[in-house]
């Protein structure tokens, strides 16, 4: 018996409101349709360890979080998730759906909190190592627009209050990667009406990874 | 009037039951004497985020704990402990008493963990910059001792329930950072009766930073 190939590894980014979940939901029918064995996961967080960083991250506290502590906070988190969980599903052959991935990192922490980039990517290497997504689908959307959706959708966290400025650097940042990684990236206009994003994500899919080989 | 000047950063260090608290308070009556203005404080910890990054160190979980996500995590609860405490506090001519710091890191995650110093290293010079203990008080003591002095304690935590090797690569580590810096680091034997401890203590405060200037 031929053992399985290694796992594909694909991740959704996007702003507030652009339709993450709406859209892992896509992918997940369509993992399933092509019998491909799958992990549903997210960032931060993602295991037992890494949910409580997560937490950490999330929430409001009595005290302002320093942005170099928060950044390493979230590299820790992400060890953890890779070394229990996305990294042994891979080598098992198993594919891993990831609700944001270090494109974020970049985004939020590097772009939105103006760390330096170069250290969000000496982090990256030091923690990540060979480990890159096999595709991100990056849901795009104004930001005026998509914190209208998260704004209905009920409490905002401490990154959902942050000031609109904020969001319009997130969104930049993540259309700077588009274009610098096109083979990896896929940027979808999460404006449009759902069947054309559905329609888009899955065409991505089936472009960029062609089922289970 | 004149700006006080910068206060003093003092470190104590130790294995488990090596009497860390009791020579902290030999060090604080000492302070008061002076009538030096201080904080006490600790590591991992200090401040509210800090503490609570370190409920997670110290926990025991069902899921093992990656030693690079544990370094990662020691060194945002130093990062946030930094900004929001120690420094603010020198700044303003406060000396800060810490119950361990980065040279446990090195003994603990790089010696005792085998992670690589080297990175070590690099995370204390992204986090702190130039930030160092102007004194570190290491109490030495045969890890044996000390554990058994620690399990008549209570319950021992995640580090304390790791194997005596451990332990002896930890003990070695502090003796090695000591003889690289001895302008920095006094070793005093904490096997010795409380009353020798003490004024090896207080002479080694007495000696390397002579009072309040």
């Amino acid at each position: 018996m031929m053992s399985k190939a290694r796992g594909k590894f694909i991740t959704v980014e996007g702003g507030e409101g652009a339709g993450k979940s709406t859209n892992i939901d896509v992918i997940k029918t369509y993992l399933e349709e092509q019998g491909i064995d799958y992990v549903q996961t997210r960032e931060p967080g993602g295991t037992l360890i890494a949910e409580k960083m997560r937490r950490l991250l999330l929430d409001k506290h009595d005290e302002t979080m320093n942005p170099l502590a928060e950044l390493l906070l979230v590299f820790a988190a992400r060890a953890q998730h890779i070394a229990s969980l996305i990294k042994p599903s891979l080598d098992s052959g198993d594919w891993v759906l990831c609700d944001r991935f270090t494109d974020a990192t970049y985004a939020y922490q590097g772009c939105g909190r103006k760390l330096n980039s170069e250290l969000v990517g000496q982090l990256e290497t030091l923690v990540q190592r060979e480990l890159r997504p096999d595709l991100t689908i990056i849901l795009d959307m104004e930001p005026r627009v998509g914190l209208e959706r998260a704004r209905q959708r009920g409490d905002l966290d401490r990154f959902e209050i942050e000031k609109l400025e904020f969001f319009d650097r997130v969104r930049s940042c993540y259309l700077d990667i588009a274009q610098a990684e096109p083979e990896r990236c896929v940027v979808i206009n999460a404006e449009e009406d759902f069947p054309t994003v559905r329609r888009a994500v899955l065409a991505a899919l089936h472009q960029r990874l062609g089922g289970a080989d």
